[in-house]
Parts: structure tokens; sequence; C-alpha cells
């Protein structure tokens, strides 16, 4: 029951992929640790330069010589005016003070002509370096891009909200796709359909998908445990990708604050809120996110206000305050708890065959 | 692993309970028809009067002599002004027109003290025909209210949206709780949690709950078949509650527009509306939701806007037109078949079995 299709695709021993968590939290010791335990480490390396990208899969490949992988974010068009900015600086302004920064004119504001730039350069280093597996996610990668990587061998992972979206994911020739259930923490990754309508739970989710798709089916969204890895199972999915869970292991990156704040989280506290990036995402609600509740429709897309409130994210997390900090976390943070990678992944494996013989 | 302490209470051979979906829906044939084939078969009584409930009752009683249930809404507070129900009727004229209507001026508004004592009438007759089982929505009866319910022998299920909510349920003696997910059609049954950040999907809400209480927990939200019944058993539930799987059922009282709405609705075409009724409930997108997505916020509150658009539904439905009917569904309408209560039920079973043999 635990190996399938899925396992053997990524040549792994259990059916649970670390989700890509961008921005600082997969180190080199969460992958290779996960990887090590018999599951599939990811670097989520959206944020990252082609130059950190090449540093990190090196340093990871000295850890283990089990399999692991990468995720990239797709580029997106994009465009803000000068007024779109000037007016979001202005809603921050006050978080500016309180947190002692000035309010940075000469901050790098990216275009869609770089952006996308990157992304070649992303793709060209995780070809040079081999990387088993590569995963995406806000859309799919160009026809070229996506023979190019398959000409290398790498595994392909598409990320979907929707049965549409799978479908398209399917279609474009990826061996994997990722179901995100509206349980999920982080950015949505809805890439056709729109994202308040795309919030589709796991329960409904997963057994829609799998009816119209031939690929592996992986399920990503309030998976904790192995209540969760069974569950997602029967709906008919072959393995789990959980976020959460590794974010407040032990190796994991995620700052101290960040890691209490999600262990001491309810359910019913955790919204959706596109004022840290420009993109819809769940996470803690907390100050930043109440102070712009109001102006979220007003704020540029992703990644320009995502660029705008680095300062303020980088600020407040030097100063150990959780109030700034965008502190994504999937539906389930009761089940969250800091512990060793090779402890959650073992305590998954045992919860679930105990289910298995129950049931 | 399909009989279980839910199962016992309630004194029926499968855990499966069939949603007791309000505005005549849940016709006698289809509460009968599920308590013979191994379910619990259940009134939506919520919008019905005493008199109707006795009726009802007594018509199931004839046809089955297995235990049944019937729901009731729980009264809250409410106020109106008349400028509210003005500008209200302002936004629905043009509806109206569409439809051929003339805007009542003596529509029967309700007010809270009728909204109480039409419940205590409810109540009285659930006790006098001896209803097996009473479950109720959008918050708690009173102590004096459960205590002589109890006294009578009646089993009581109480519905809840988050831990905070299920653990109020258990605390005011009720024997079972019905946890609603993100993924469920129709009202949300959210009463201490705020509606919107109480969208929690099963994926999370089953496990967290059942670490929280120790009455039985019941999922309900999305499940259509043998996957979603397995995967809610593995979260820790003890059986499930199913709305639009029986919805589309033949003897179901749904119009046949609106059964053939949900069979031709993809996942991410239902949303979140409360421009029927001024309460938050999940349906498929149609013109009307689409119409008055605008003033969403400016509606009066429950039951008052559902006064209000009564006439509209009621216009909408007799010309078979779905545009101006609330066409409230769960998230898996691509799992909806239009076949027989015992068929449905036998399916779920052989594949709950086959999965369970599988894993």
């Amino acid at each position: 029951m635990l190996t399938n299709g899925m396992t053997e695709v990524l040549k792994i021993e259990y059916p649970i992929i670390q989700a890509p968590m961008a921005g600082g939290i997969t180190t080199s010791t969460l992958v290779a640790e996960v990887s090590k335990s018999g599951g599939l480490g990811m670097i989520g390396a959206g944020y990252m330069t082609p130059n950190q990208i090449r540093e990190q899969i090196r340093e990871i490949k000295k850890l283990t010589s089990s399999p692991f992988g990468i995720n990239l974010f797709v580029p997106n068009e994009f465009t803000y005016t000068e007024s779109e900015i000037k007016s979001a600086n202005q809603l921050l302004q006050p978080i500016y003070e309180q947190l002692n920064l000035q309010l940075n004119d000469s901050l790098d504001i990216p275009n869609s002509i770089h952006v996308f730039e990157t992304f070649n350069e992303q793709i060209k280093v995780v070809i040079e370096e081999q990387v088993p597996v590569c995963s995406f996610t806000f859309g799919i990668p160009s026809k070229e891009t996506i023979a190019e990587l398959k000409r290398n061998t790498i595994i392909l992972i598409g990320t979907a909200t929707t049965v549409d979206e799978a479908v398209e994911v399917e279609k474009s020739g990826m061996d994997i796709v990722v179901v995100q259930g509206s349980e999920a923490g982080g950015h949505r990754g809805n890439f056709i359909s729109q994202s308040q309508e795309s919030l589709v739970g796991l329960m409904s989710l997963i057994p829609q998908v799998v009816d119209h798709v031939s690929i592996p089916v992986i399920a990503a969204g309030g998976i904790m445990d192995g209540r969760g890895l069974m569950a997602s199972l029967c709906l008919g999915a072959k393995g789990v990708q959980m976020g959460t869970a590794f974010l407040t292991c032990i190796e994991s990156g995620a700052h101290k604050v960040y890691k209490e704040a999600i262990m001491n989280a309810k359910e019913d506290q955790i919204v959706l809120t596109r004022a840290f990036s420009g993109k819809w995402a769940r996470g803690i609600k907390n100050k930043f996110i109440t102070e712009m509740e109001k102006h979220e429709d007003l704020l540029p897309d992703f990644p320009v206000q995502n660029t705008l409130t680095q300062p303020i994210r980088k600020a407040s997390s030097s100063q150990n305050n959780a109030d700034y900090i965008s502190l994504w976390s999937g539906q389930s943070p009761r089940l969250a708890k800091n512990q060793t990678v090779k402890n959650l992944l073992d305590t998954i494996i045992t919860e679930a065959k105990k289910i298995n013989n129950y049931i």
C-alpha cells in the first residue's frame, strides 16, 4: 500500500514529499534528512538566484546520495504603474516607522523580462547539476523547457488546484501532479481557475482529479500524520506532500518565532491574504494581515508587492517579532510538533500501518 | 470497521447519515429509503411549520420502522431596519421584473420572538411524535431544551465547523457531533467562529476535532462515495453525513433543473454567497449570485433576506429556470449521479470494502 507507481518513479521508500517551501525554510539539512529518512526532500528555490541554487544542490549531494528535488516558480507576465507603487508604499509607511525602517526608494522592483530570464537560468542549473526531480508552481513551463528537462531524464511534477488544471499538467507531459487543497499553507498555485473559486478541499479535490488523469496524484494541504496519509490513499492519491509538518521540524530553517506561532495557532486563525506578496496565500492572521485587510484589492500584483514588503519582513524577523512576518501555515496547526524529520516520518509510517490493520 | 460506536448509538447498519437538506428536498420517500437501506434518513425541517413536521413524521413512520432523524435550526437574535429592507428590495426589483413578479409589500418579515416560539413548538412535536434522532444547526439549544429531549431518550447531534465549536457541542451534552468541512454545500453552520475563517477542509478539520472531543465525530462536506467514507474513517471520524450525493437521487424532492445543474457543474463553479438568505452558504454560481455579488455586505441578515428572496426562488423554480434558485451543492459535483438511494448506498459499501481490502 505504501509503495506504488509514485514511489517507483521517484525511487523513494515512502510516498511522502516534503513541500518545497520558499524563503529559507528548506535548508540543506532539512532536504537531506527527508531524503535519507525515506521521503523526497525538496529545495524551495522560487526566490533563489541561479548561483544560490547551484550551491545548495552541491551541499545536499554531499549530505546524501538519495534522490531529492527542487521547485521553481513558473513566471507570469505582470505590469505595474508608478502610482500603484506609490500608494502601496503609503500603506506600508506606518509599518516602516514602527519597525524603525527607512522607506527605500531604490528598491529593485522586478520586471517581467528579468523574471523570465532568471527562470531560464534556474532551469539551466537544474539540468547541469542533474537534480533528479523538478516541480513547478504557478503554471506550466514552455514545451521547449519541458522537453529539455525530459531529455535530461529529470522527473517533472506539476501543481494544480482544480481538475482542469490537473488535466493541463498531464497534457504538458509531466510525470506526476500535486493537487493543492484549500487546506494548504502558503501561496495558492492556481493558474487557470480564479484563486477564490479554486479553494477546493482535498476530500472533494482528490477523487475528482483522480477520475480525470492517469498520472499519479499527490495530495497537498493540511496533511500532518499517518491519518492524513491513509485518508489521501483511500481517496485515490498515490502519496502526499507535506509543508507545515516539516516546517516546525528541528532541521527546518524557519525562524523560532514562526515555528512557535504555528504551534500556538488554531485552525480558524489561519486566513487567506495577498498583503505580503500580491498573490493569495494562506497564513496565520497577524498584525500585518489585519492592518492591510481593507486595502487588499489595491495592492500591486506578485512579485511586485513581495519586493515592497521584503524589508518589513526582514526587519520584523531580525527583531524576533512575528507581527510582520508571513506566517504561512496549512489548516492543521494543532497537529504541528517540534521534532526531528526522522521522528516525524517514522511516526507517520507506524501510524499509517496501524490504521491499515484496524480499518 | 463499518460498525462502531456511532452505528450502535443510532441503531443503524451503515455509518452514513443523509444530510437534512431544507426546502422540500427531504421527501418522506427519500428519508424512508435511506433508513430502509441501512443509513439514517433525516428530515430537513428548518423552514417547516410544527404541523408540517408532525405530518411528515407520521408519513415516514408508515413507510419504515427503521430509525430516522430530524434537523432543526437553532434560532439566533436578529434585527433589521425598514431602510435595510427597502434597499434590499431595490436590489431585487430588476429580478422581480425579469420574472414577471410584483414586489409584494405585505411580505411577512419574520421577527425574533416569533422565530423562537416556532422553534419551541417544533421541539414539542419532535418529542410528542418520538423522533429517534434530532440534530441541530446554527448553534446549541438551551440547557432546558437539551435536558427535555434527553429525558425523552432522543439521540442528539450537534453541528460544528471548528474545534472550539465541537468542544461546545460535547459540553452541552449532545451524543454526536457532525463536523462541517469547507467542502460542504448549503448553509455554513458556524456559531462561534467567524464564517469566513471557519472554512476548514475536512482533511484538517476531522483529525483536529477527533483529538479534542470524546463523542463520535461525523464528517460532512464533499463526501459522495466509498472513497470519501473510508478517508473519513482513516482521519478518525466514525461516519459520514452526505447531502449532495442524496440530493440528485431519484427519491429526492429537488427540482429537475437543480439536479441537472449539479450534474453539469465543475468543482470551481461552486462558491460562497449570502445573497439568497443573508447567511453564508455554498452553491453553484448562477445569475442571481453574480448579480448580487457586489452588494453582498449590504444585505439584511438571516432569515430576513431569505424571506425577501423567497418569491424569486419560487417563481424561478416554477418557470424551470435555474438562474434564480439557490443551487446549494458541495464541492464534488462531478461525483453526483441520478440513481436510487439503495443503489447509492450499496455502491458506497461495496467500494468501501474493496478499498479496505486493498490498502
